[in-house]
């Protein structure tokens, strides 16, 4: 770990976090422990068909059921305007909440009910009677662009001047320099193809939504989100009501990797609430959640990229096409920041098409976008390396991008940390240790960088000091990785106080200040800020409340080192502790403050690498030996952000060897269980190790970098390259299960 | 109603409660309507003797019922001294949660178990054993005070300084001026002895309390409480763990008037869940609730008045002996602020005895001590204008106590509406109405002041100010009487905008800064000026959020109205919706707090008229017209201190004509269930017409009084002095039901 310099007391640390107790004993509360007064369970049909006009939906058969206490269709939602081919940012189409006219995906959710139990829901379904008209369903890149599609949604219409077809919704395109000059330029000229797979985020924990609608219109939501802020304003605008009218409880949350952002069941509660007038219960099971939430895209991108005889990018060019599944909102904007973000390329043009098919509405998944073009970019550097004869390392810190650099996306690189980070990853022993071979086995070592840009938003904290010294910090950004503890660091930092003095909560939608999502690995940069105001606050107020106590005026006091002190008058000195028992009598309790929605975010760098050894016979890929690396820009909690990274580089290795969205030829998944959707389990990855490296972030008062999500872009291409020194093929398609790497030994045997 | 002068648009109105909707249709979460995963339940075993020893407790053979999941006894407790004679303010002596050495009253808690279920929990605790040595018992003052009575308290010693004897616990002296000269100035002294029973709040919901214990120590605790910050600081205190490590959620409360300020059962639920493992819940029965809670001091008072021929009072002397029940703390200081309050007495001297008995601990009960001393003055004040010849508004009015004059506790009065509250009763319609006579009943009229000192302390109240203009507003109050939205119209009147834009919640101990008690009628006063403080917080900030739209200084602008001007640019203008909807661009959201502990709380003084018909031959008494009058100072929403002023003279018109603690011979009560302790019902009771006073207090910024105590103060002396005009006898004893009534009627027929 490369720390920095200044000296800290709590940021830094790894104290034990606040809710770890509550989480390993089974105490803490998600959204399936909850249970009201009257409580109900509600159940949704879902679609199965991939694509069918929906002609009819009748429930009359259902609500006569005896224990059928509502029902629910899209028609008891609030009106909508069909769904455009510009997704909204944050809003989740009220049509996937429950279908219109059209069932665009398999497991879209149709109608819905309530009923004592989750089994008698269940039943009931099957007496809602559908009518379908089925319809040719995409569910393929290829297919959703060839020239003769029709387009999936009815009210879409050609547009001769945007190329793709039918079902390509929005555009982004990025064009710097003379990339035609620059390809002139360039001695060679390397153009290849790759093709990923949709894949789930892989939560554990399945979305839920407990709703109860007053019979004065205010409704109140329990849910597992990512951010009880923005379920609340979807949720009021798929109902038709006013925010205010809405409060979003969060509760403790197993995983969301992005894909617990946007509501899919709370709107249907509700509604079923608001008609039965007692409170709803729905929980997902895991097909479900499969077929009907968000993965993230499948893709095809074309990459191009040109280079001097010496190694010096001159142009590079990348068409990426990703799966918006069944309504827009792919990820273009985020793959467009990293695609080739490691490096300065003067001359530079993405195209990017977000294209609509018959799968599940694709959400956020860590570091959106990224993985996917990463792996094509961070497979073709090595890919050159290998074919100008240059070490693959000395070819990227060649290109390497530093502050003041124009990202491919046109921002300007402030202080960013991609140099540190490749180094660090070249310096490492494990970038030349000696590579054992085996008799009968293939290994090979590969590496690559990684990138999220990161993002903020506001960002609210309430602290109430208690007359004991300690502090209730209020916080508004829920915690999925310990951000309570990280939150409060930098709160007690500032005060100079034990952290364990400080006890966090997430405040519900009306006990805390508007705070925007966690997510864009924000918390640590925004609620940490916004952690680090409020402590300011409670300072100036503990220095008045001094003043007072003193007789002096508060200009005269500092707060130095957890205490106050007066600065003329060295015998006046009171610790916090002191000055909190003090507060009854010189007026009562202090509230300390913050809110604010802090710029300067700044992005994360990430490297791996990777050792592989190859059955040469079955294809299978074994992890030996895994070192990651990422710019923390200051590590407030290390051990956070060392399981930060190791949870990404798991999630990339089952991305990059096994997971995929497997779809029949009726346009259905066909693996709708954690069975057949294999994700890595600890039997599968060896010891993760996870380097941080401190590149300052200029933008926060502790330095901080948002540390969620880089990790995940490495390990596609890392494993990648490192298949092709083991078994010298190179895999341009994801996943790389057995029978791909299988196949390809067996074509380059055959050459 | 005597209105305010200033013009307000939002104080001063009656808007529908913001809770009104989920309390009268069952949505309001109650302590009861808690459910967590894997609860259990607890019940307490309770001693049947008045007054034990207890020689042991074994739990073994409870402990190995296969449904019992824990036991609790007082050895789980926190160690304790033993309780002195000198109650500590707000502390829950640790003994009465559980009895440690004996049983100090019928009820009192010796044991608790938890089981699966409130039957089984019930049916184990018959397998506890606990051996008695039954004791005499004291259930009234004269048999406590009694020459020979032997300390109920085995570490306390008799102290000869003391009069009054062995159970005499805290004594409380006042003298003003020369009492013995007043006397002596007197023409005429007027003395006299009264009698008061025990009575109880009467609150319809059950004490409750669910606890959960987490395996590293941190306490959770829901409860129907008065102040979920005492409830936290006694459960800590009582368990020996900082407060840091509770938080107490509060629920929605059914009524508590005093009596829901203390923890019984939250200690008790605590070690249950830390000694299973799992949340525990504990409901009172009604049974256990009037036995083994706090009800009001039963009492004998000496009163002596000397007057001059016209009416002037020169002297009077008040001895008060209150029950404070099995431990001290009987209200003293509320019963001596009240005893002469309307009147301005120049040589004074108050004795107040807090004397124990084998009875319930005592807590406050609306008003604390204030209805019972006043039903002595005010009787006996009727009784002089008889003797002397005077109207009794005159005699009144003659001494009433104005702003300057010095209360018989030594306060000294500030702007009082002591004699505005008379002269509103003199002057009202219904003081003058003739009272028309019925064949075979007696009919008469009276009437009486009251008076509450009220209270105040720390109150803490957070706003968040959503983009559409509403605002949610965290307050640190529980509610009981619609205090969410008094304390919401004083925040709405600051910013000028509608208080239904306005969403108050109540914030746990974690989530807003500490707040005392909702008691003293504190709420409206203190939490209704931190509601304006936290309006002037957020108003600043819009300010500055202004300044940066418009490009100009802050202190360019002004708030006006409702809406931001520019002061010298009169084209640039927003409203508070418009300025909010730019909160996202001008620096995030905004956040408005209070924290404070104002003084100044000013006391409110009542008035009651009754006519009342009395059946000679059964002595039942009916009320027949009842008008109260309040100063309210401002009165904040008129609808809630109407029902302010119909509760308490409600809750007084039973207190005078039928509660009491019925004790049998054995020392327990007899009277256990809301059949046999008879509290007026809406049958027994006329319309109460409540009258408004209004004397500003310019203590305040709305220049509001508490009003939720004073009323419950006249009722007493009103309905015994409209019973001596019916019927010619004058009531010395409470309460005055038809025996008594009878009896008396009986009496003076036979002289």
């Amino acid at each position: 770990m490369i720390t920095a310099t200044r000296e800290y007391k709590v940021v830094g640390t790894r104290p034990i976090r606040h809710d770890g107790a509550d989480k390993v004993t089974g105490r803490a509360v998600y959204g399936a422990d909850l249970n009201l007064p009257g409580m109900l369970y509600g159940k949704v049909l879902r679609s199965p068909h991939a694509h069918a006009r929906i002609k009819s939906v009748d429930t009359s058969r259902a609500e006569a059921h005896p224990d059928c206490r509502a029902a629910a269709t899209c028609a008891d939602l609030a009106p909508s305007d069909p769904v455009g081919p510009v997704a909204v940012l944050g809003q989740m189409p009220r049509d996937n909440v429950l279908a219109r006219d059209k069932a665009m995906y398999g497991g879209h959710a149709v109608a819905a009910v309530a009923a004592s139990s989750a089994h008698a829901a269940e039943e009931i379904l099957s007496l809602i009677e559908v009518e379908y008209e089925p319809l040719p369903a995409y569910t393929n890149i290829e297919d959703a662009m060839a020239e003769d599609a029709v387009s999936i949604h009815d009210t879409w219409t050609d547009n001769p001047d945007l190329p793709g077809g039918v079902n390509v919704a929005a555009q982004e395109h990025y064009r710097f320099g003379d990339p035609e000059a620059g390809f002139e330029e360039a001695d060679r000229v390397f153009e290849r193809e790759y093709r990923t797979k949709t894949v789930h985020q892989g939560y554990i924990e399945p979305q839920n939504a407990t709703a109860w609608w007053s019979p004065d219109g205010r409704l109140t939501v329990w849910c597992s989100s990512q951010g009880h802020f923005g379920v609340r304003d979807n949720t009021a605008r798929i109902l038709g009501i006013p925010v205010s009218q809405v409060k979003v409880v969060p509760l403790e949350i197993g995983g969301g990797f992005g894909g617990k952002i946007p509501p899919y069941l709370e709107p249907v509660a509700a509604v079923l609430s608001k008609k039965s007038g007692q409170p709803v219960k729905m929980v997902m099971d895991r097909a479900e959640v499969l077929q009907a939430t968000g993965p993230t895209s499948g893709s095809l991108v074309r990459l191009k990229i040109g280079v001097t005889n010496e190694g010096r990018i001159t142009a590079a060019h990348c068409l990426m096409a990703l799966e918006a599944g069944a309504f827009p909102g792919a990820p273009l904007a985020g793959a467009a920041s990293a695609v080739f973000s490691p490096y300065l390329i003067e001359n530079v043009q993405i195209n990017g098409y977000d294209v609509v098919s018959n799968k599940p509405r694709t959400q956020a998944y860590r570091a959106p976008g990224a993985p996917i073009v990463m792996y094509c970019t961070e497979t073709l550097m090595d890919e050159i390396a290998q074919a100008l004869g240059i070490d693959s390392a000395e070819l990227r810190l060649l290109n390497v991008a530093r502050q003041g650099d124009r990202r491919a996306d046109g921002v300007m690189n402030g202080r960013i940390g991609a140099e540190e980070t490749m180094r660090a990853a070249r310096e490492h022993p494990h970038f030349s240790a000696p590579l054992e071979q085996v008799e009968g086995r293939l290994r090979g070592r590969g590496w690559s960088m990684g990138f999220c840009r990161n993002n903020t938003g506001p960002a609210c904290v309430v602290a109430n000091v208690l007359d004991n010294g300690s502090v209730s910090l209020v916080e508004g950004s829920v915690d999925i990785g310990g951000t309570r503890t990280a939150i409060a660091q930098q709160f007690a930092e500032v005060l100079g106080i034990p952290v364990e003095d400080v006890n966090p909560t997430i405040g519900d939608t009306d006990t805390i200040g508007y705070t925007s999502v966690t997510g864009g690995s924000g918390v640590a940069f925004k609620s940490g800020w916004a952690a680090h105001e409020a402590a300011m606050d409670v300072m100036q107020q503990l220095t008045v409340r001094a003043s007072l106590v003193w007789d002096t005026d508060p200009d005269d006091i500092e707060y130095v080192d957890g205490a106050l002190r007066h600065k003329s008058d060295t015998e006046l000195s009171m610790s916090f502790k002191e000055i909190a028992a003090l507060l009854p009598e010189t007026g009562g309790p202090v509230v300390g403050r913050a809110n604010m929605n802090p710029g300067g975010s700044g992005g994360s760098y990430a490297a791996n690498i990777v050792d592989v050894e190859v059955d040469p016979d079955t294809g299978k890929v074994d992890i030996l030996r895994y070192t990651a690396f990422q710019d923390a820009g200051f590590a407030i909690h290390p051990s956070y952000v060392e399981g930060q990274i190791q949870g990404g580089a798991a999630q990339g290795i089952g991305w990059a060897l096994n997971e995929e969205y497997y779809m029949g030829d009726d346009g259905s998944m066909m693996n709708t269980s954690l069975l057949d959707y294999r994700m890595p389990t600890s039997l599968d990855l060896p010891m993760i190790e996870a380097v941080i490296v401190e590149v300052g972030n200029p933008g926060h008062p502790f330095g901080v970098r948002g540390v969620g999500e880089a990790n995940i872009a490495p390990p596609l291409a890392a494993i990648a390259n490192a298949i092709h020194d083991a078994a010298g093929v190179r895999l341009r398609s994801l996943p790389m299960n057995p029978q791909s790497v299988a196949a390809a030994i067996a074509e380059a045997d055959a050459k």
